[in-house]
């Protein structure tokens, strides 16, 4: 049985295109609930501008106060991919040539030109880091101790964490449960307040939303104890239904 | 004609929800976009849990740091909404009821049951504070200072930045143009590099990409002055074009 202890990890987004509007994040849902299935929670995460004084400071931020830390974005071949130099910065090690990484460049370019130097950065590490290798892409993620630094695309990240599945320590997954209910927030809010504290290691979350004219709101309960679960999602149900409101298994 | 001065300003998201991966943030884009016509620069995001000391902490390195502070979520009525007394106890200030959104809650809930005590919770501000009002949602935002607290409910949050559209001080808004081609990253990347420091003022930001079985890019260049990002762009695809490249003008 794994650990009850809370383990976290922390995600910095590194990248213009995001601070501008220009491209919408689909990296910080896809990694917490990745995270979730490995028993660690997102506890926090920042976006930053490709600007290494302030990558370091986050890095040195997060990582200090997580488990793990967790960066997409910025490492690519072009000059405003700074991601690697940053983490090495902010670790005080070097910038070095992967050996492995310089290899599978070598084989997937033997055929097309060789390795030019702009071609060699995607090689580049933190000194003492090992790649992160997918079975899809030939571009590796590069970890150094609790830093897992992987692409900013989506689905490359996403080649990358599948590929950390199950390869690090965390606690028991959290679970959750979702109901829905047609009424306001306002109505019902003493009652969820009460419920949360007569549950001891659940959460209650109000999603309050507006469709079809009519305010509702969906509540999901967590906790990392499935029974803790069940028996708050019941004593909710019984409760809304006691004030004449129909409940929406699993959400509305 | 606006000052040359760098505004910037930070988003603070908060809420359990979207470090769940329940829900996917679209307040980030929404807002970046829409400080980008304001002439503000978004510098950093943070996505922060509904845990008080947490938002403390996040509201006042953020606000000190940058002309404006956004935050979003977390004003409900539940017991899950902590960013009004967050926010007062970042500023040391009480939380207090705001004569006006008391005047409009009593004025809409007149018909439906009169204002109940949970109900009240949403006039709750801190001291000092005003709000925010928005032609087609009762609930208003909060300003305090250089802070605005904003709904999480993105189209909520949109009514609250169309109210404050044209009132916020800011500098010349940031102009972008962006072209495409079918080329890899690593072949024209120091040919980038070399561009943007050829042209000051202008910044390129390489997006790359993979469809239909192909890879490619689109180059984002950007300025507060058209002139610079014409000059740039014209630079670019010249060099492509001489490279044998073919420019896709608005991006692929």
């Amino acid at each position: 049985m794994a650990s009850s202890r809370t383990w976290t990890a922390a995600l910095l987004v590194i990248g213009d295109e995001i601070l501008s509007g220009r491209t919408q994040d689909r990296n910080i849902a896809q990694t917490a609930a990745w995270l979730n299935v490995q028993g660690i929670r997102l506890a926090e995460v920042r976006v930053v501008a490709d600007v290494q004084a302030t990558i370091v400071e986050a890095v040195n931020a997060l990582r200090a106060r997580n488990d793990y830390l967790f960066t997409t974005g910025g490492i690519g071949p072009t000059h405003d991919d700074i991601t690697v130099d940053a983490i090495a910065a902010a670790h005080g090690v070097p910038v070095v040539i992967h050996p492995t990484a310089r290899a599978m460049l070598e084989r997937h370019y033997a055929t097309r030109g060789g390795v030019t130097e702009a071609r060699l950065r995607m090689a580049r590490v933190p000194d003492g880091a090992d790649l992160i290798e997918n079975a899809m892409s030939g571009a590796p993620g590069i970890r150094l101790g609790n830093v897992f630094i992987l692409a900013g695309v989506p689905h490359i990240a996403a080649l990358m964490l599948d590929a950390l599945t199950g390869t690090l320590e965390g606690g028991l997954p959290v679970v959750s449960r979702t109901i829905g209910c047609w009424v306001p927030e306002s109505e019902i809010a003493d009652m969820l307040g009460a419920t949360e504290r007569a549950h001891e290691g659940a959460q209650i979350g109000s999603y309050p939303f507006f469709r079809e004219g009519r305010v509702g709101a969906n509540f999901v309960v967590r906790s990392t104890d499935v029974a803790v679960v069940d028996a708050c999602v019941a004593d909710l149900v019984r409760q809304l239904e006691a004030m004449g409101h129909a409940v929406v298994a699993d959400g509305i």
